[in-house]
């Protein structure tokens, strides 16, 4: 139900993963009289594998943190959280409130052994066509240097798993690259990261080089994250809008511009698509013994079918496993 | 000498905006030897307006903090913050160091009267062609409501004159528009700008609205305001460098590419400019009570003209004046 335009966006991109991936199968948790007119128009293979469970229920975008938690029980995202609680499910996928969500999350999923607090952690485009690992996003605003580096270690192991890389190189984020710069939590956690072999780590980055995949995974506590993120996500968003507005205005006959355009354009169309922030749709709560991704509330079909993806990606490797066993072998 | 070319960029940069503004005379600090060769090449009447001073003494960009502002007596920065300390200069503009010229100029420079710390401030690029005015952009890597509430007058002030206004969208940088959104800080500069009757408070923005023009300034801690504004700029370098990068590779023969180029694309050309980080080039610290202005260290020509030309118009508009004036008169 969730998101700005709910079953509309939803269904058909679960459609596209659903036909995309023979193994995977769903449980919707929704208003059945919305959501069933969009599930009769899929065909019954993939109609078989989705399971409706009936709620009118939902978390209001708009209500305050505390009165939504409060009201959650019944709700559709309380009732997909349970969902993976109970083990009927893997991994949860939401467009919903991303503060009720963790928060629901947090409350009803066992944490990981070791990690005090989970990040929000999100795929990012770089400009050569690669991804770099980014946490937290959002939810913790302030991290001291003991968390940015349980931070450091989830990130590590996902950039392994979901970037298949052998030894990710790994930074902090930070507003220059001396020694004596940011604040007292970062250049604590600099000290500690320097000293932790098992880790690539590779110092300091700066704003200006995220998309530059000069590092694998970036760490950073969740309001300079998610600063940082949505910036990106903006100024990406708004230079293609620029683009697309100025070429539909153009004076030139409409066919003879657009066969121009895909001949000089081609590629340059191609690696824009590439940095679109659709595809990097989807941001995990890392640190829960369960999957629990949340997608962007004005997320296109294609961009809600990445979140999906990435849900399924990171159930299929079995992360939160991965992670537990490394902390363990670590600690 | 400061930035990553020293005079070969600073020098015809510095001719441009005395060319084009003929009230504006310059001293210049640095490596006569260094110097003179781009000197000489100006006309007799742009040279009438410069004055030399030699030293061989420059802060080395890399310098460890205490170490360069320990050792920067003599030095091509500190004489020229000197020159503004004792009244020869008007304002000061340098491509050096940002941590030692912020340093040099809180020692050296008064601070106005009601400001515990000045604040870097820019202005950023709309994607509409305007611009809005950011602060803190690192000066402080962390800020107190009671900092962020000086920030957002002197933001106010600087708003009115540089983009003549009369009643400046004033906005907070937040992860998230409700209320209870963001550090304790944030929250509580929250609730005292809506007591402000004086200024515009509109509440919080976030990261992906930077551009959009929905505020006219942007109040932040310098960390985060830091991060997003590098952000920004080299989201947008790197767009645009693929844009530069695909169109050279092309197939198309050069001229025939070219000149189809700018028929479609003129308006697109032009809109980019517009957003081009170049333009909004130099940052200034606010809040002491002379100008001073820092370019990027790696500016073009053409940047570091903007940098000299936002200094100019700070000081022809006596932005320190009318920040203390206010000040007085709201305190």
């Amino acid at each position: 139900m969730g998101g700005d335009f709910g079953p509309r966006i939803t269904i058909p991109a679960l459609s596209l993963a659903l036909a995309q991936h023979p193994i995977l199968s769903c449980i919707l948790f929704g208003d059945q009289a919305e959501i069933s007119p969009y599930l009769n128009k899929l065909s019954p293979d993939i109609q078989q594998r989705i399971e409706l469970v009936h709620t009118t229920k939902v978390i209001e975008a708009d209500l305050p943190f505390v009165q939504a938690i409060r009201q959650s029980k019944g709700s559709s995202m309380r009732l997909a959280i349970e969902a993976v609680e109970n083990g009927n499910a893997q991994g949860c996928v939401s467009g919903g409130n991303t503060g009720v969500l963790m928060g629901l999350a947090k409350q009803l999923i066992e944490p990981l052994p070791n990690i005090d607090r989970p990040a929000l952690t999100s795929l990012i485009p770089t400009i050569n066509g690669n991804s770099s690992v980014m946490l937290d996003l959002g939810a913790n605003v302030e991290a001291d240097s003991e968390l940015l580096l349980q931070f450091a270690e989830m990130g590590n192991v996902f950039a392994e798993v979901m970037l298949d890389l052998v030894y990710p190189r790994l930074a902090l984020l930070n507003i220059g690259t001396e020694e004596h710069k940011g604040t007292q939590q970062i250049r604590d956690a600099h000290q500690q990261l320097k000293q932790c072999n098992h880790l690539n780590y590779i110092g300091f980055l700066e704003g200006d080089k995220l998309m530059n995949h000069l590092a694998d995974v970036i760490v950073c506590d969740g309001f300079s994250g998610n600063v940082a993120l949505k910036t990106l996500e903006g100024a990406a968003k708004n230079i293609l809008s620029l683009f697309k507005k100025t070429t539909e205005d153009s004076h030139l006959c409409r066919n003879t511009k657009r066969y121009l355009l895909r001949l000089i354009f081609y590629r340059y169309y191609k690696k824009l698509q590439q940095i679109n922030p659709d595809r990097h749709n989807g941001a995990t709560l890392l640190g829960l013994s369960s999957v629990v991704v949340k997608s962007h509330g004005g997320a296109s079909e294609r961009a809600f079918f990445y979140a999906i993806d990435y849900a399924k990606q990171q159930i299929k490797n079995n992360i939160p496993t991965k992670i537990s066993q490394r902390l363990i072998l670590n600690n």
